[in-house]
């Protein structure tokens, strides 16, 4: 089965799909993304993903192509048409097609496109799902915290980790403190035993996966603190584990090429590693395909099983 | 006539250039791209935007489509179908289409972009060449020497000054020391009446028009140092100018709606202005289109007159 991709009011086969030369997301990097896990048919964290999503658009300063609902039809049709029981689906808005020119133009219309794909199966054996981490300077702009196509730094890291056999980059600001992975949000076990993650600022991506968790953390009476670790702390840590949309909870046993701790996942990663598994198979997800679950506007989009 | 645009090995009228949605351009700004001015059908400064062309594929490891005589000959065949005497033609090269992942996939092609259009001729009136700027914080990543599409800082910044009325954003990084435009090189002359520019380093674009420009103050005896200016250094400058391939020399006038000195084109500017145009006009320059301009590799582009 090809797959379908949705262009801006068009489902088109994936491999046929395409954008114009001067799409502004093309010449400038000038548009905004997220992606949702598709687990067991519905969306993780959709309300989450879509607040952020609207957050990045309204940052840059791009018009919303269409409001929740009809864009959680549209999401939901992608996945239909292509079948997707686990997997994500990906959505980027970029401000639109016009004569190139950095300032904004006028009258132009922003432009969506929404693709879907399969992926593994949730994990379910922690073991199976560590990972290791180089580290590396943070030199990306100010606003991190915007979701945006311009992602070169990040790819850039990334390729530095992959070429080192390593799972991910981990980067550290001009001032030693830890900010984010080049994809994922790092949390930490520090010396104490005092679990961390970075407060949220110009400098990292408000993480959903990472709000999900701390909810959790919340509703479990887990304790964490919302603090910056520095590098020296950082490499002092007992437990060291990622999360994004398609990381979920995942250890980290080694950094630059020593071993975290014991080099096995540390037990709160382990606790969490469960907590976030349930989440993901739990209620309050939206249905992925099918199902009456639009509510109308202004009241929540979520699902009550 | 409608516009033609050299797409991937093809001449297609550019209302229907397009390029994959998972194009890596579009999907991360994973691409670089160069502007040659066209004055009366010569590219003007074709080597030294030739020359950065490869330098930014490098520094992000893209490897080169083709080779640049080869290059030469298409952009020609650009500039020639769309019959563009003055203007500017715009060249952008990505990693290539894949699978979406941040790290760089293996065995793909990169991607070519390439369109011409129409400006207005060369400047000769600098009274009618004058622009406003206004200053902000420059919060752009740490490699701003390669010349890449993520662009999205620059299109908030240039924004802004739109916003304000003004020409250019004129940024102004953390230790308080001017970087360059949102879109061009920053020249000022001192309270001391030095000519100066910011040394090249990381933050900021080595630019074309910049080295052509010194290298005509070289040729011309006119001293100017490289070596930048802090923000209350450039407040009380004498003359505020901009270089680009498209803003050649442009008087600055005035700063934040403060007037510079008294607030008209200043004689080193003047001068300048003069001195650029007769380069442009000049000898020394690829013809745009037509004529057996190419030399064999490894010889000199240049045509001699």
């Amino acid at each position: 089965m090809s797959r379908i991709a949705y262009v801006n009011g068009r489902y088109v086969p994936q491999s046929d799909a395409s954008i114009s030369i001067e799409d502004r997301g093309y010449q400038f990097g000038d548009g905004i993304y997220e992606v949702i896990h598709i687990h067991d048919g519905r969306f993780v964290d959709t309300e989450l993903h879509l607040a952020r999503l609207a957050r990045s658009l309204r940052e840059i300063a791009i018009p919303a192509p269409m409001d929740n609902a009809a864009l959680l039809v549209v999401l939901r049709e992608v996945v239909r048409r292509n079948r997707v029981h686990e997997g994500i689906v990906y959505m980027q808005i970029t401000r639109g097609v016009a004569r190139r020119d950095h300032a904004f133009p006028l009258g132009i219309k922003p432009s969506l496109v929404i693709t879907a794909r399969h992926g593994n199966p949730f994990p379910r054996d922690i073991a199976a799902w560590t990972a290791t981490a180089i580290t590396l300077p943070d030199i990306r702009w100010g606003r991190c915290d915007i979701k945006t196509v311009n992602l070169l730094p990040n790819c850039l890291a990334k390729q530095k980790a992959r070429e080192a056999g390593a799972y991910e980059a981990i980067l550290i600001d001009a001032s030693g403190m830890i900010t984010e992975g080049s994809s994922t949000t790092v949390w930490a076990v520090d010396a104490n035993g005092v679990l961390r993650t970075r407060h949220l600022d110009d400098h990292i991506l408000p993480g959903c996966t990472r709000a999900a968790l701390g909810g959790l953390l919340r509703d479990n009476d887990i304790a964490f603190e919302e603090r910056g670790l520095s590098e020296l702390e950082f490499r002092a840590a007992r437990e060291v584990f990622l999360t994004s949309a398609t990381s979920f909870v995942k250890p980290i046993v080694s950094v630059d090429g020593v071993a975290v701790a014991d080099g096995k996942p540390g037990p709160v990663t382990t606790r969490l590693f469960a907590l976030f598994a349930r989440h993901a198979d739990g209620a309050g997800h939206n249905a992925a395909s099918g199902g009456p679950v639009l509510r109308p506007r202004g009241e929540s989009d979520q699902t009550r099983p």
